[in-house]
């Protein structure tokens, strides 16, 4: 069970500090969506240079343009790329063969999927690397993603799943229950008065429970 | 009905040379997906210090953080912001309430939507300014958007449509015929052996179908 820290609304040097206080508890360094669009992909390059032992993924949301997305961020040193699950197939399929080509990886995306059994029985004929359960920060108030995750484990009990929304400390032993692969803290480590300790803390949980 | 550029796989130099060719025949130009991943937003403000007069629309594709997103891009300069049709009501809404702040405006994207009917009953509510019919760089030799947006405007007459997907010089007279409020092109006009002139004749085009 890998901890992954998504880096969003910060500007370079807050990341950077954020990144040097946490980083021996974090096993993925996420450029989140909104930390991309403002900054280019020239963060994932400066990141990657800097913790090159680390796994950088750039949470690009893809959509559309699969293989040139993807090829960009592989260019610029991510190890993972994310696609939207409810990207066409098609751009699902050439994210995948450019993860394939760089040798690299790539995680689906499930927020906003309606029919979660029939996209999941779709993506698996794909196989991507990783399923990502998540609740988006405009829906945190409504739901929480572990009913999602139990529904995509006992869907396709081999999957490597990954989990994000609104995860922090206090709700972090319900979310280890469920027995993700990777668990995506943003806000509930950006946003702790300590976030070194908190990262900790959050790193210990997991440890103890693998 | 408008003509919309769009940049999408161009280093800055390569959008610069090209808006500078395309300029008198453009009215919208768009700081393409890719083009702002790769970059950041930097390329908004850059261009928009450099052409005040026209629209600047940065296709952000916005699937999550609707408000802060939205807000990246309007304080780079752009004048329309897009999100995800697929996103949460909640996400299109947070824009549109940031549309507002900011005095600026919203685009839709339907792309990929597979209930359209529906999702335009519910887009109704929310008002926004554009909505955008929109076939897939990764599906365009299976698809074209035309159906779409005869189904869109007969669905919502006064709807502000804006139509995207492989359209070029060869087949813009069919796009005119249907009565789009902007037209937006990207390989059509980029890949041509001139661009400036295949914009011109694109834009003479709709000039004497309004």
């Amino acid at each position: 069970m890998k901890l992954q820290l998504s880096c969003d609304l910060l500007s370079i040097d807050e990341a950077q500090k954020l990144i040097e206080e946490t980083i021996e508890s974090v096993d993925i360094i996420e450029m989140g969506t909104p930390f991309i669009l403002k900054n280019g992909l020239q963060v994932v390059k400066i990141f990657k240079e800097q913790f090159p032992e680390k796994t950088i993924l750039a949470d690009m949301k893809i959509m559309d343009g699969g293989y040139e997305e993807a090829q960009m961020a592989f260019e610029s040193g991510a190890d993972i790329v994310t696609v939207l699950a409810v990207a066409s197939i098609n751009t699902i399929q050439k994210v995948i063969q450019c993860c394939r080509k760089y040798n690299r990886q790539v995680m689906v995306d499930m927020i906003e999927v309606v029919d979660i059994k029939k996209r999941v029985e779709l993506l698996d004929t794909l196989d991507p690397d990783y399923i990502c359960v998540h609740t988006a920060v405009d829906n945190q108030l409504y739901d929480n993603p572990l009913a999602e995750l139990a529904l995509i484990k006992s869907l396709r009990p081999s999957a490597k799943i990954a989990v994000a929304g609104g995860i922090k400390l206090e709700t972090i032993d319900d979310v280890i229950g469920e027995k993700p692969d990777i668990i995506i803290v943003g806000g509930g480590i950006v946003k702790a008065s300590s976030p070194g300790t908190t990262a900790r803390a959050i790193k210990n949980k997991i440890l103890s429970a693998v």
